[in-house]
């Protein structure tokens, strides 16, 4: 599929110092030599653990979303519940404990939609996406010391038009919701058909 | 739309300290008040320019795609092009800009189609995304220090089905796409109608 003749080199990691350590990540500067000119230079890198979203699905339709004050934005932001995974801890059980914990909803048929990266450029992490359905509202609220949500649910189609047009403002939330849109459309029996063709 | 009762407060900045300056980015310590319990916390917040990617379409219905080595995830990346923006720059301008300077890529009716934050929780910045027709390759390549870009193009389709199955993992490029999606469906007589039926 190459259109320039030319391919891009790989670069080789040599090593790194720490530029700062924070609750969430890690700043490193990491030095890398380019394997075709042996030129060296350093790159930012964030490190920080995996994250994981939950789409959790009523069965009338609706999708679970909280509202929170967000600190990087100095604002509210309306999103998918979702959090920090342990080390070594699967996505699916995260997203669950993470759906329970902050919105007290429990639900059935777990499993992982996807996954992506929040920024190759300058992030090593994953995000995860898991997908829950018959979403309930049966556990007690389980609030980290700075959480404070509104929790809330909308019709599916709500939640697509505000991702479309700037009510849902948070990158990987919108990414969860790519997602699940093609599924949500062939499930409705609209739009092009996939090959998973599951209940949502 | 509320289910709970409880509505999350604000919290009021007090101040910050500068714990990293990175090259890409800053990294603030943010102190915060809340303002109805009246506690105080630090918050960590990265500060960055704002970003911008580009959707550059062909007449024959292809996107114009760079694979790089990626320093955050030590490996190679398929994106769009897209970069940093100056202070104050127009999104439409500056991603005018970064598709010539990577891909020497030149199109018509440049127009904004959306922006998101790429993480509200730690992050300030936008992420905008710029929809360029009929692009065609015209203008010589401007490629930064460390710039080295395989440039390529594929068909919208393509892209799509590489974005919800791995090939294609950066979060913003994502996003882009999820953007472009519901017009290019439109445009092709596919899938629900939207009210913005332009060209895209």
């Amino acid at each position: 599929m190459s259109e320039s003749k030319h391919r891009p080199s790989r670069w080789k990691k040599l090593g790194h110092t720490i530029q700062a350590k924070t609750a969430v990540f890690d700043v490193q500067s990491v030095r890398y030599r380019h394997t075709a000119r042996g030129t060296e230079k350093n790159f930012v890198v964030v490190r920080a653990p995996d994250w994981v979203n939950v789409l959790a699905l009523t069965r009338d339709g609706r999708l679970v979303l909280v509202r929170q004050f967000r600190f990087g934005t100095d604002g509210f932001s309306l999103e998918i519940p979702g959090g920090v995974m342990e080390p070594g801890e699967d996505p699916v059980v995260a997203g669950v404990r993470e759906l329970r914990e902050e919105t007290g909803y429990v639900g059935r048929n777990a499993r992982l939609l996807g996954r992506v990266h929040p920024n190759p450029a300058i992030q090593s992490n994953w995000f995860h996406v898991v997908l829950v359905e018959d979403a309930e509202r049966t556990a007690e609220l389980e609030w980290d010391e700075t959480e404070e949500l509104e929790v809330t649910t909308l019709p599916v189609e709500e939640v697509l038009a505000q991702a479309r047009n700037g009510g849902i403002t948070h990158s990987l939330v919108l990414n969860a919701l790519f997602l699940l849109e093609p599924r949500w459309r062939a499930h409705r029996g609209e739009g092009p058909k996939t090959r998973d063709q599951g209940p949502v």
